[in-house]
């Protein structure tokens, strides 16, 4: 279909650009996720493909969590018994259009957003935010925790969904990202402009619901103190736009990225739903008070999805707040950061300029034949889970995506393509 | 009190440091002016001293405006004559613990914030930022601007002053500040992240009033729609930590400025309430399709004391985005504005470190001896008004503080203090 490489990504680039993500519903997975709403007992986790053995303990807490939140066990115990047995089939977030941060563990009774591409027609999913402390995402699975995952299901998912229903097409979402770029957000560790755009502009429909009074205040409540809530709409975000990027089927340009804790897989516009995977890395950064790197979990979460479209680390440069919180220094380390990240990519995205960086857009389209021909692996911005389950983030850092991944899919670009094509 | 002028500007900067401004109130203006109080009719105005005639058409459409919104005249022509004939009394909001964005016009009847600076105990008031269009402070008067200060009066004031009511102790803003700073704002130009973050915040506080809900709905849609509400809540929050910081009635620092149109005036901490004027430049910029420079009023407003506390032009580096907007060009522009605002002040606010500016804070404390020294003069990020009343706002630029201000204020110091004691 197309002439070459270059061309297709070209097709992608338009894509990319093109792409006009919608918030449109909030439901439980089952009703969307066919894969969860069957008989058999099915979670979705983050990244590629894995097993329960495989996971790293915060991943196994997360799974644990869900098992109890859909009354698989009765406590904590058996439902670890019933997951070793291997009484629970795990496939990734990734093959059924949706996403997920950290353990990204996604079970048929959560509330997901619904998010559409209109460009491309397509949907996209993810659970929502819990906020920070005990969280399932980071393997935490006490009471606190399901009850919240309850009242996401029946209050906060419900409520969002009547104040949707207000809209007249649902609610936009790359209009408020390309205002939230130029306010310091990269949408992976800093979300803080884009959920308080987010909340101020959902507040007048949830108002105007006929949803309990007390509940409206409730969920706004929520809404104004969970500064990374939007981080999971910029996920189903990212995750729509690319899927339907990937529908070129041609080209070199990464579609995803994401990490189970032990592989870190890439799949490529021009290679299908293939995974490229390598051993993952663990990141480094800063740690909160009383933690260390030796307790840090191996990278994970399907949140990499945010600089596979061009935001978080690859957008370092709208988010000078972020390097320190990452321990990367100062405004000029971000520049460097997103200079360095510019060259592995096929373009800017024009919907997106970034005033600190002289008004060029975000990087767009990870090409494969750069990254392995500068050595230059992607970074990305990552929460730093304790490796024991139920502490949660103990601090946030950077991590390279590895080489590997890329060097394999090259191989198998230059099989499809043909050597002496795959040069850029 | 102090050894010297420097020691003097040295407290002065705790001061503006240490300033909390927290929004305690909304009332109207009568309640809490007691100028506005008497049977007499009075109005307040932006910069220094001036009289209707010496006003330029816009502002003199504002004082048409609130002629009407308090019934003192029938229909603009009889508002027209009633002020020509001196039937009304003026003095400028900075007289009254006020501040007026624009025209500034202000009048028993409108609602006012009030904003207490927790450091020193005392009070600032603006009225509230009415949005875009046809509004009072660009000099309209027609049904559709006296119909919103009545709903602002009778409705979002009543509104925000529950919502106030259930905090413990008000909403403290330089939090709010401090972290909008980061978000791209300098709180001159523009405040959309620190609107919205006042916004998602107030949210919750409205839904939990007895409020009826329709009213809820219609105050939240409000504060969503209005990118500039905050603004006016800066201007008092800035007045109310200048005035704190005016109490050490010593120093060179400038405590405010203002311009009516015809004078631009500043305070300066240790010559007290007395205003050194010079003739006002008109704002140099971008227009709105249709408009041009030769359209544009005269500068006024007392919205330039934000740029007297460090922000707004001072602080363009935070808000590179409002280069553009402004006419200045790119990152470099901004970064290369605030370093020259950098050489005319006493310090920086370590409270507001911009990230842009590798963590700085806000450049603290415009010292009138390094203005003359230096001959830079402090610059001011400004909407443009048309000259032809209710048209509105027509562009937006900057436009710089006339240098006689601070030549005047410098002499009147060598008076007070000696001529060999005023070299910085």
């Amino acid at each position: 279909m197309y002439e070459s490489i270059n061309e297709a990504n070209e097709a992608i680039t338009q894509r990319i650009t093109a792409g006009q993500p919608v918030l449109v519903d909030v439901v439980r997975a089952s009703e969307v996720l066919g894969v969860l709403d069957g008989d058999d007992r099915v979670l979705l986790h983050a990244g590629p493909t894995t097993t329960f053995n495989d996971m790293p303990p915060p991943m196994q807490g997360s799974c644990v969590g869900a098992a109890l939140f859909e009354k698989w066990a009765e406590d904590a115990d058996e439902a670890r018994t019933l997951l070793e047995a291997g009484d629970v089939r795990f496939e990734p977030c990734h093959d059924h259009d949706a996403v997920g941060p950290m353990g990204g563990i996604t079970s048929g009774s959560m509330a997901v957003v619904v998010i559409e591409n209109r460009d491309g027609g397509n949907r996209a999913y993810s659970t929502m935010n819990e906020g920070i402390g005990k969280v399932l995402r980071f393997g935490a699975y006490d009471q606190e925790v399901i009850t919240r995952l309850e009242w996401m299901r029946d209050v906060l998912g419900p409520a969002l969904a009547a104040a949707l229903k207000q809209t007249e097409d649902g609610f936009a979402l790359m209009p408020l990202m390309s205002r939230a770029i130029t306010m310091g957000d990269e949408f992976h560790q800093r979300n803080i402009a884009a959920s308080a755009l987010f909340a101020k502009e959902m507040a007048p429909l949830l108002a105007s619901t006929d949803v309990d009074r007390s509940v409206v205040a409730e969920v706004l409540r929520f809404l104004s103190d969970t500064d990374q809530f939007f981080l999971n709409l910029a996920m189903a975000s990212c995750k729509a736009v690319l899927d339907t990027a990937a529908t070129i089927e041609e080209g070199s340009v990464v579609t995803a990225m994401a990490r189970n804790g032990k592989d870190f897989g890439i799949r490529v516009s021009g290679l299908g739903d293939r995974w490229f995977t390598a051993p993952v890395n663990t990141p480094q950064g800063l740690y909160f008070t009383g933690y260390s790197q030796d307790q840090a979990c191996p990278d994970m979460g399907d949140s990499s999805i945010t600089e596979t479209f061009g935001f978080g680390g690859m957008s370092m440069i709208a988010a000078p707040g972020v390097t320190r919180f990452v321990g990367k220094g100062g405004f000029d380390d971000a520049l460097n950061t997103s200079e360095e990240m510019a060259e592995i990519v096929v373009g800017h995205n024009t919907s997106l300029p970034i005033p600190t960086w002289d008004f060029q857009g975000a990087p767009l389209g990870i090409d494969i034949r750069k990254v392995v021909r500068t050595s230059i692996e992607p970074i990305i911005n990552t929460g730093i889970a304790s490796l024991e389950p139920g502490v949660g983030q103990i601090g946030a850092g950077t991590v390279r995506a590895p080489m590997a991944c890329f060097v394999k899919a090259l191989e198998a670009l230059a099989e499809r393509y043909g050597v002496s094509d795959v040069g850029d």
